[in-house]
């Protein structure tokens, strides 16, 4: 009969949990000594846990699957929340196995004993649960599996004590059936239609598993044929774009301009979204951002089928043979010039993103015209940081490239986001992963920058400036890549750039290019900023949409 | 009127608060702004949570006082608490100021929305407090930082919503009184008396503050009267030792030798220490470590003066005139060979440790034999991993050289733990701490392996090992170094590295050394291990400590 730690991998094998990032100590040995007894459970080490539930969270974005992680008490736990919490926010399956003491030397609170539950309830206020015998265990996995893929998916925590681990009389559990979610019921498809049909100005507002292309092409039927307008959230888990494809803008994170989008929608329906509110709170401002008068209805909430509930409605309103507006195939040229520009850099992966390419975006302040240049590239994957804990992009480039063996990986991110994870680097190296990495040394957390100036925090002197800036020194990039075993390619011009990125594309492998580039909002435009969004809302609409195309994608 | 960041800062100022280590986001900003309104508040920029916590930690271990973290909302602690959980165990005071969204945003569940609170009581049991109105938050801060500073020290948690920070009328509050801690009341103190007194064999286990020179003379009094054992635990916060201070031996970490340290103690006396328990479970060995007819006995909990307490102790035993015994000073000789090793590089910082250095040690297997190395080395203090969360050893540096900036700060760092906060390396070049960090680059999780064979893990396929293996690529650390700002070499041999050292401490400022060297236990000593460990405690006692010293310090 095998030991806990051998049936427990059995279980989570047959429940489809193929992949496990781990960053084991002790009390997991022989959850990790096990690894080997089931051939179908891949274990990739990450040097840091945050890597670790990262690259969980970007497995699941891909395949829908969750992943398992494997980490030491709660402090790997405390180490991994900040990427939980952004797959808790994405509504993204992670199972998190939480090594703990044995049972019985909890109460000699040893080192490293800590109250993991209290932790855990942070990021899985749905499941947290500790494995008290070992003939339960098991039992214990499958309950941990079936919430974490229950829709909305979730971050699911088996906490696992080392004796229940070690203890003889494991039994694996099968595959668990795990119930496809419902569509939306009737009522709620019809209030939708009749709200449509009664005129006014509608738009669907679609999250979560709304983003893909089932559902993206009942959405845009809808537009076709009812007038509806159609709007992503700001931060897609997932959202599938690109030449082909419906086009669909995304609300914009400055609350200003999104309130733009949002001052000509009376009727707001949701499709596993929520309505929308301003990522942080500044003085004077409005935090939810539809306006006073703005209906808002849900088709379907995160529990339902999202693509069944659109289709639904495209049969209600008789859609079914409307014409959806399609992404013509359209890159840009190839960036010109001697100054290499975050703008130019957004250019150059419009202008060479491969076919089928993963995109996962943190590049923050430098990914303004991502979306505009890269809209009408080959058909891809997006995705973004959905919970706003930075330190997400490289991680999650890890798990997509493990769920996505076949497709490229480009990962956009920020210096100072990088440095939150950039342990990734190493795991990437030794899996050999296909993933390209640019980050954007701009010297600076440039957003906050903005940020400053839009909270309205006054007489700024050095020792202000010096927490937003990042030179003294400046990051190499490069060396880091290169003492953690991945080619990289620093690039200063656009030319440099952009022959770089088509060598790292035309070669699978991990790669890393530096871009240095100025911060993209910086000295008049940053000045400007705020008496330009203050003003944004009194504004003529088309004005204000004018200016909006300026400044933002 | 100051806004409420201005009256924190200024209240912090007064409390006693010096130093803020940052990692700031938007709900901060005005926070931020408010830093160039204190001259006596510096601000130490870091690239990751987990360095500010552990800076914080590692200054008021070399202080006494806290010094504050500034941390981006439940993620940034989240990312932090690793570091404070260290400092927790350690009795370490903290103040953290996290922020928050303004009151009014929480209910819309904006993107960074999650339960600070919860996060914080696992780090903070006895300080989590939320401030709702500006007007009060200088009081808020007040209870931090007099909760913080009691005695034992603790991690306090003052979480400040955005519009708290940014409100007009804030009132800064004056320094608070805080009562020193009193000394042992009379009757603990005649308990223990009587104990030693009565004959047996009886031993002092010093902890917390108990490692300063104060009581280290009081106890090795008592020692030289009474014939009473000293211990200290077995990771000490701060320890002073060297040449001219009292020799003590740290109890083991591997419970097997702690198991023969403490057969021959009969009367165990804590004084700021608590009763020594294994470090984790193994299957079949016991938790508690004092055998079962030994006696605990408290002469001083956490809460009182333990040098206080020890003075009072060393009176009734009449102990004033006995004569302590002292390290001599007696440093080793220069390594030598062609061959680097842990122990030779444990040997070289012997050979070389300046007069009144910080000695951080986070070397965890490759640094086995560092105490004996350095017992009779100048004057120095070692700080330890407390907690049992690596990843401490380079940010305690950083607080520490900011603690004490005329003194040289040596950081031995494991590959595997300086990896958890590798950023830690941008904040020593940018800040220009006197910090030497030696790098043990032995491609492995190496005390994982001796804990594998420990936990009796069988069956050990490639999958496990390959999880306690860095190579495949073996990390460059003079390349990373160089990548964040910090001159580096790297060590192959024994003449290499003692020149790498005497070079570095002679030159003020940052250093990296990567020592090149195999694995501390391996082959043959690895696989003896468990046996040799398994039949300590059934070995006649001058066989067993005799073996004991062949294999740690």
């Amino acid at each position: 009969m095998p030991n806990g730690a051998q049936a427990l991998i059995r279980t989570l094998v047959n429940a489809g949990v193929r992949v496990c990032f781990t960053n084991p100590g002790t009390s997991e040995m022989h959850f990790v000594a096990a690894l080997d007894s089931a051939s179908e459970m891949r274990a990739v080490l990450c040097l840091f846990e945050g890597v670790a539930t990262g690259a969980a969270d970007g497995y699941a974005r891909m395949t829908g699957r969750p992943a398992a992680t494997l980490l030491h008490l709660g402090c790997g736990l405390g180490n991994g929340l900040a990427n939980l919490h952004n797959a808790r926010k994405g509504k993204v399956p992670v199972v998190n196995i939480v090594g703990d003491h044995a049972t019985y030397h909890v109460k000699y609170d040893a080192q490293l004993q800590s109250d993991i539950e209290t932790v855990a309830r942070n990021v899985s206020p749905g499941f947290v649960w500790t494995s008290q015998v070992t003939s339960e265990l098991c039992r214990d996995a499958v309950a941990a599996v079936k919430a974490a893929r229950a829709r909305p998916g979730q971050v699911a925590t088996l906490i696992l004590p080392a004796d229940v681990s070690w203890g003889e009389g494991g039994v694996a559990e099968p595959a668990p059936d795990i119930a496809p979610p419902p569509a939306a019921d009737d009522a709620a498809v019809q209030a939708v239609a009749a709200a449509i049909k009664a005129g006014g100005r509608s738009a669907l507002l679609l999250g979560g598993m709304a983003l893909q292309d089932e559902a993206l092409f009942a959405a845009a039927r809808i537009a076709a044929a009812a007038g509806v307008k159609v709007y992503a959230e700001t931060f897609p888990t997932r959202m599938q774009r690109g030449a082909g494809l419906p086009t669909i803008d995304r609300i914009a994170y400055l609350a200003e301009m999104a309130s733009i989008q949002l001052k000509e929608i009376d009727t707001l329906i949701l499709v596993d979204a929520k309505a929308p509110v301003s990522f942080f709170a500044y003085p004077g401002k409005k935090s939810y951002l539809p306006h006073d008068d703005c209906t808002v209805l849900t088709l379907s909430t995160p529990a339902e089928d999202a693509a069944a509930s659109l289709a639904k409605l495209v049969a209600v309103l008789g859609a079914e043979h409307a014409a959806p507006t399609l992404a013509p195939a359209e890159r840009p040229g190839r960036p010109r010039g001697k100054k290499l520009t975050a703008e130019k850099v957004c250019k150059a992966i419009g202008h060479l993103l491969p076919e089928n390419a993963i995109l996962v975006d943190e590049a923050i302040s430098s990914g303004l015209m991502l979306s505009k240049f890269t809209s009408g590239a080959p058909r891809h994957d997006l995705i973004t940081l959905t919970g706003g804990a930075i330190g997400q992009g490289l991680p999650n480039a890890i798990g997509a490239a493990i769920a996505c063996p076949d497709r490229p990986v480009l990962a956009l991110i920020g210096d100072g986001s990088s440095m939150y994870t950039i342990q990734s680097l190493w795991t990437i190296a030794r899996e050999q992963l296909n993933v390209t990495a640019v980050i954007f040394n701009n010297a600076s957390y440039s957003v906050l920058n903005v940020e400053l100036e839009r909270v309205g925090a006054e007489r700024i002197g050095p020792k202000a400036r010096a927490q937003l800036d990042l030179h003294g020194p400046v990051l190499k990039f490069a060396q880091i890549a290169d003492g953690m075993g991945v080619p990289s390619t620093r690039a200063t011009t656009p030319d440099e750039f952009t022959d770089a990125l088509a060598r790292a594309l035309a070669t699978p492998g991990p790669h890393l290019i530096e871009a240095m580039v100025p911060p993209a909002l910086s000295g008049l435009k940053l000045k400007l900023l705020p008496h330009l969004l203050g003003s944004l809302d009194r504004m003529p609409l088309s004005v204000a949409r004018m200016l909006k195309r300026k400044i933002a994608p």
